[in-house]
C-alpha cells in the first residue's frame, strides 16, 4: 500500500553570528531541501539572515523560520519562563525579521518550526504550543508549522487550521510511546550514517521506526529533521538523501500551503 | 497660490522596553497621525510593538517602522561605524519585523524613518544615506521614506524611486541653510507650545520656517515631526493640532503610496 | 528578653537602563540601611551602577550585588533552565562587575541578594540554591548572603561557611509555614504604609508575624525587604523607618563580615 | 649594546561565546606569556571567561582584561561615539567582572588593553584615551596598561601615574611615523611566520623595526602582541618563541606593578 511519494528533509541553517561560525550551513543547502533559518534571538543575526535565504534561494531550498527563546548566549535551549503573551509576540517578531529577507530574496516563506527548549516544551506543554501556534497564525500568511505527529503543537495548529508538517527525526532513538529519548540519556543520538539513512529510508516510505526497546511504531512524517550542528552534519544528510532516492523516495521541500504575495 | 491642503504630524511611539516605560505614546496616539514604530534595536520589544501597532489601528494612527542601531543602551543616538551591508540588513530585519505586527493588526505598514544617530548621518552622508534606502527598498513593499527635504536620503531614495515624505521640524531651530541646529547648542530646542504651533502652521501652509539669524526659509515639508520623549509631548502635539486645524489645514496621515498585499 | 537592637532595611536600587528610569533609587537611599545594586542582567547599567554606588556612599547606605538571570527585556523575573555552572559564573560575573564601582568609590561590598526568579527559586531548589552560593563563595571575599531564614540558600550558605543575614518581608504576607503567599494570589502585597510599619517592627522586634490565617509565626530577621518598584515606595519605607525608630529599634547597615582589602 | 632582558608575548582569547567557539585559546595559551580575556562586551561569556582564567593559571600566563564597546554582533570592532563617562564606566564594569574570575581562580589581575575600535581610537584621541585610562585607574588596583609606545593611551596614563607597558606588533607593516599600516590596506598584515619571527626578535633586541618604505624606525617595546583570531595563530606564536629565545630573549609575563591583595 505504497507509502509516501516523496519526503522532505529539513535542517537548522544560519546559526552563525557576528564573527562567529557555526554549522555547515553552505554544505547542507546543496542536500537538504528545507532550511530553518534562525531569526537572531536564540542565533543568527541580519546579514547571517540575508546570506542564508540567498543560499536557500541559490539551491531551491525551501525556506522557514526557526523562532526559538531570545537567549543567545544559551543558543534557546534553555527553558524560560515565558508567558503566552511573550511567546506569541516573539513568535511573530522572528517570522516578520526573517519574512523581510525572504521578500528581499524574491522567495516564499514556507514554514516555521520551534527551537530548542521552544519546541521541545510546546510538543508537550499545550499552552506554551498554543502560544507559539498563535504567533504563527497572527502572521496570517499561509505557513506550514512542523511539528512531531501526536504533539500539542498539532492539535493547537489543527484548531486554528494551521497546516502542520509531521517531523519525525532519524538520527535520534524513539521510545515506544513514540516520544524521543531525551539527549541526556546515552544512545539518545544515532551517529552511524548507515544507521541514520536506513531509519530515514523506514520513516518516509513505511511511515515507521524500530523504537529503543525493538518494538516498530508508526511514526507518520512529512519531512525529517537533519541535525546541522553537528561535525559531519552533511555527510550525514548526503547519505540519508542518496539512500532515500535509492529506495524511490525523491526528496522534496514541503509545498506553500498557498501561494503567497511576496513569492 | 494656497500652500499645502493638509499635513501629517508624526511621533516616535513604542519606546518602552521590559518594564521600562517611556514616553506618551497612548495620549500621543490620540493626536499624532503617523506613528513611527521602534522595532526592538534603540528601544521596544515585541509586546510593547504588538500594543503600539493596536493603539496605533484604534486611532486610525499609520504606522511606521522607526529604524535604528542595535545600540539599546544608548537608544541609538550613539554614531557607529557599521558598514553598508551591516546597515541594510539591519533596516531590513527591523521593518520585517514590524511588519508582522501589522499584520497581525490588519494594517498596512505605511512609512519608514531612521532614529536617532542612523538619522542623522544618513541626512548628510551618502553611503549611509544609500545604505538605509536599499534597505527599505529591499522590502519590496510600497513604502514611504521619511527624509528632510535636500538630504542625501532623499537623493538616495529618488535614485532607486522610493517615495519620500519631506519632514520638517516646528520644534528645533534651523540655520539659515535649512539645516537643524545641534541639540547640544543651546536654543536648539524650542519649548512653548505656542511658539511651536505658530512655526508648526507656518511650516504646513507656507513651507517656510524663521532660521536663527531671523531670515525666512522655504522648508518643504509633508510631515512635522512632533517629539514623543520629551515631557508635556502630548500637550505640544495638541495646541500644534489645533493651530493647523484652526488655520484650516487637516492632519492627515500619509497616504499608503499603492495599495498592500497584507493592507 | 529584648529582641533585637538594630535591624537593617535593604531595598532594590539601580534598576534603570540606558535612557529608562525606574524606581526610586535617589529617594530610597535616604531611609534603607542597605542598597541591593542591579548587575547588568537582569537591569541596571554601567552608568547607573556607578550613580547608585556613590548615592549609596554619600548617605552612609550598604552596597551589595543584586545578582539575576541574563533577561533584561523580562527583568530577571522569568525562571531559566539554567545549569549551576552558568548560575555560578553569571552570579560570580555580576559580583565582579559591581565590585569594579565600589573600589572607584572607595566603600567596601557587603553583602550579595538573588533577584526575582533566581532569588524564588533558590529558596526552594537546592540545586540552583547552591550554584548561587559557590557564586558568591568563589568570590573570595567576605560578603552576606540575603536570604528567608529556613531556605534552601541558608542552608547552602552555611555549608560553606558564608555568612547570612536573614530576610524578612513587610509588605507580603505569610501563609502558615513561612513561606510567602505568591504574588499571583490576592492580598498576597499589602499596600497600607500603616499596616506594613507595624509589621515591620514585630519582626523586626519580636521576630515574628502573623500569617494569613491569623496564627503568629516565628519569622527569624536581620533585614527587611524593603520593595523599590512600586509606586510610593520611599513613603512607605519612611514610614516603616519611623515606626521602628519609635519602637527603640534603631535602623543600621548589615556589618561587614570582616574588613576588605578594597574597602 | 644590550637590549632587553626579556620580552612578553600577549594575545587576545577567550573569545568564545555560548555555543560559538572563537580562536586558539587552549593551545595558544601554552606559548604566549600574557592573556587579555574577553570580558562580555566584544566577546566572551562568563563560562568562557572562568575557563580561560584556569587555563591561564594552568600555564603560568598572566591575565588582563581586555576591553572593548558594547557591541558583541559587531565585535567591538566598529567605532561608536560613546562620550567619556560611557567608555570609563563600561572599562570599569568589564575589569571588575573578570576580575571575579581572577579571585575565584586565586591569581592576580595583571593589565589591561583595548579592543578593537576602542584600542584603535584610543591610540589617537586624546578624549577616548583618558576616559579609557580612568576607567582603569578608577578600579584603584595595580594593573598595567598595554598601549603603543607614543600614543595618546601612553600620555594620559602617565599623567595618572598608571603604569604602561609598550606593546608592539610583530606581523604588522608600520609606518615611518611608527603607526601602523591599516588593515583596510594590502601588505598591512604579514603572514610568513619566518618573518613575523625575524621582527619579533628585532623588535625585542634592538627595539626597532623596518617600515614599510624601507627605513629602520625605532619602536619602544615590552610586549609583543600576537594575534589569536587568525588561522594557524599558534604556530606563528611558537615560531616567534621559538626564534626569541634562540636569541637568547626568554619570553616573559610582564610583572604585576605591586602586590595586590587578592592575588
Amino acid at each position: 500500500m505504497g507509502g509516501r511519494r516523496s519526503i522532505d528533509l529539513n535542517s537548522d541553517t544560519g546559526e552563525s553570528f557576528g564573527p562567529y561560525r557555526l554549522g555547515e550551513t553552505a554544505t547542507l543547502l546543496q542536500v537538504v531541501t528545507s532550511a530553518n533559518v534562525a531569526c537572531g534571538f536564540h542565533a543568527g543575526d541580519p546579514r547571517v539572515m540575508a546570506e542564508t535565504v540567498e543560499l536557500a534561494h541559490r539551491h531551491g531550498v525551501g525556506v522557514g523560520a526557526h523562532v526559538g527563546y531570545p537567549d543567545l548566549v544559551g543558543f534557546g535551549r534553555r527553558a524560560m519562563a515565558a508567558d503566552d503573551d511573550e511567546i506569541t509576540t516573539d513568535v511573530l517578531y522572528q517570522i516578520g525579521a526573517l519574512y523581510a529577507f525572504t521578500r528581499a530574496e524574491g522567495v516564499p516563506l514556507r514554514h516555521v518550526k520551534g527551537h530548542g527548549a521552544l519546541y521541545n516544551q510546546a510538543v508537550r506543554d499545550r499552552r506554551i504550543a498554543g502560544a507559539l501556534v498563535r504567533g504563527v497564525a497572527r502572521f496570517a500568511m499561509p505557513l506550514t508549522l512542523l511539528a512531531p505527529a501526536g504533539s500539542e503543537m498539532v492539535e493547537a495548529a489543527e484548531a486554528v487550521g494551521l497546516p502542520v508538517a509531521f517531523e519525525a527525526f532519524c538520527d535520534r532513538a524513539y521510545r515506544p510511546d513514540g516520544t524521543l529519548v531525551p539527549r541526556a540519556e546515552p544512545a539518545s543520538v544515532l551517529h552511524d550514517p548507515e544507521v541514520v539513512a536506513e531509519r530515514a529510508v523506514r520513516l518516509a516510505r513505511d511511515q515507521e521506526v524500530v523504537a529503543e526497546d525493538g518494538s516498530v511504531i508508526a511514526v507518520p512524517c512529512d519531512t525529517l529533521c537533519i541535525h546541522g550542528d553537528t561535525p559531519g552534519a552533511t555527510r550525514v544528510a548526503e547519505r540519508v538523501r542518496s539512500a532515500l532516492e535509492a529506495a524511490g523516495i525523491p526528496c522534496r521541500a514541503l509545498a506553500s500551503p498557498a501561494p503567497q504575495p511576496g513569492g
